[in-house]
């Protein structure tokens, strides 16, 4: 079985987002008044994500919300609790129509300088409608980097529900509102790179030892850069980073060329990395050099020289370790 | 013969920070009260950056001041000035002591939104004291990120006259104030990555074509999702990389680990690819999984598979041709 643990709904109908540009303009606006069909549900997805999943051949997506869309930075906390309301509802539905093709990932009622206890409600409800983990942004400013980072105890309260639930968290920011960083092509990358090392400074993990982060983008800059972070672990006093971090930390494989994807599977641990596209996203085009879509990842694992059983690995097994309450 | 051309004099005597800290809080001080005899720059470099060069291999280091300690955020633009030049001035001592080992590179008076056109004037002394690059900090607000990306007019006026020079500039972030970026663990690379993504989504060598940056650490995270950014251009409709960026944007080799140069040298063609190590800086243990010091990166060019022609591009050939001010 091939389960992507990375999807959002980028193809959710128009009238999500028309929704949200009245929740935004007008503040008060209903949760009723979003009015989508399960037949627009299932238009935006066959044409899309399902027909994505029958071409390249994976079984199952992890989905949540547009990664872009969840704005924590707009509005206050109750627009955002609203929004992660209506969103998080939508996805349950595409997860009803599907259960063999989606399972939910859901947002977080962030907002910037609000306490993540606020998350916490958000969080049981989505649980108890049968959720597998949430999407934490370690900056809900979009762009701005104003909150404490990740290993602060501030965060603390919405880590204590997550491993009481036992939800895993992929470490996700949404849309930037700084010009200077691209949303997907830089502050993307960036956060991913600069979370994996807030995690490599602080000791989160002793406090939390079941606790769950998925960095996705293949981690940022961080494999990449791996002999730098082991060196600055090192210069820290830190214990090696299997130690001191994989034994809650994993990677996933949006890595969109086949000489990434080779660096990510020869430097981290193979049980350390989770497959994902992120499909339908970032990048959308065809690569001249392949004549392949770029975020059609399976490719470059299958053409990896990895073992079959590694493969799984990475297509399955760890997937059903980090996302512990998922079951098919 | 070995040129590395990232170096930083991070090991300057501490009568340099002592009379920072004196700039800083008394506002005004003489660049006179600054005493460092030859001896002692002698000896701050003796056991450390000539030690390993003749250690390593390495022939001539292009040499500006420690990155960290440009700090464009701290005081106002006249302390900036100030602080250029003593810097600045120091580096011009040390590759006047030792001109076979060390060639000048500047930092930029540059401040928080202050135009840069305010580095003309430094830029010019530099050039005519024979410094034959300078360093442009993307973020001169420490991790804030507040500057409109490179590829704005507003930065226009000190690339006119980087032109004008023939002064390259090494892409290079300073410290950071930002908690949630870790200087040489997040801010560095992030910035990397970041300036890249700026360049792809500008068009800033069409008006400037004789335009020279050096993308420092390896470039960021961009080799390693070089399909992303490959893909990215293409949804935006811009040529390819090859043809967009890559007559003007050379990455380093400061990279600490052989799988990580690897990559580098498969994704970007070797005419782009500068040998550097960044050595006294960021990483400065030994891998004990190399016995070697991580940031011995020519052990990392010299077990690659490229051809001695490529090898002596990267070691020396790039760097003429980047560096053209140069000359040995």
């Amino acid at each position: 079985m091939i389960v992507d643990c990375h999807g959002h709904y980028t193809t959710a109908p128009q009238a999500l987002w028309d929704w949200r540009k009245r929740q935004v303009s007008e503040k008060k606006i209903s949760e009723k008044e979003l009015k989508v069909s399960d037949d627009e549900i299932r238009h935006s997805l066959e044409s899309n994500q399902l027909k994505l999943q029958r071409e390249r051949g994976s079984d199952v997506t992890f989905f949540s919300p547009r990664a872009g869309s969840m704005e924590h930075h707009v509005g206050d906390a109750a627009i955002s609790a609203q929004w992660s309301r209506v969103q998080n509802d939508l996805i349950k539905r595409v997860c009803m129509l599907y259960p063999d093709n989606f399972a939910p990932v859901c947002m977080l009622p962030q907002s910037p300088g609000v306490s993540p206890a606020n998350c916490i409600d958000e969080l049981r409800r989505c649980a108890d409608m049968g959720f597998i983990g949430c999407n934490l942004n370690p900056d809900p400013s979009g762009g701005w980097w104003k909150e404490v980072p990740l290993t602060d105890k501030w965060w603390y309260p919405v880590y204590e529900k997550m491993v009481e639930l036992d939800l895993p968290a992929m470490v996700h920011v949404s849309s930037s509102c700084n010009p200077a960083f691209h949303f997907t092509g830089a502050h993307y990358i960036n956060a991913d790179t600069t979370a994996f090392m807030q995690l490599i400074q602080g000791d989160l993990f002793r406090d939390f030892p079941r606790l769950k982060f998925v960095i996705p983008h293949g981690g940022g800059a961080v494999p990449y850069h791996w002999g730098r972070y082991r060196g600055l672990a090192q210069d820290m006093k830190k214990p090696l980073l299997n130690e001191h971090l994989l034994k809650n930390v994993y990677f996933d494989t949006c890595v969109y060329h086949q000489p990434g994807i080779d660096l990510l599977l020869k430097v981290i641990p193979v049980d350390n990395i989770l497959f994902a596209s992120e499909m339908v996203g970032a990048v959308r085009g065809i690569d001249p050099e392949t004549g392949q879509y770029y975020d059609d990842t399976k490719r470059y694992i299958d053409a990896s020289s990895l073992s079959a059983s590694d493969k799984k690995k990475i297509y399955e097994g760890n997937a059903r370790k980090v996302y512990s309450r998922w079951r098919i």
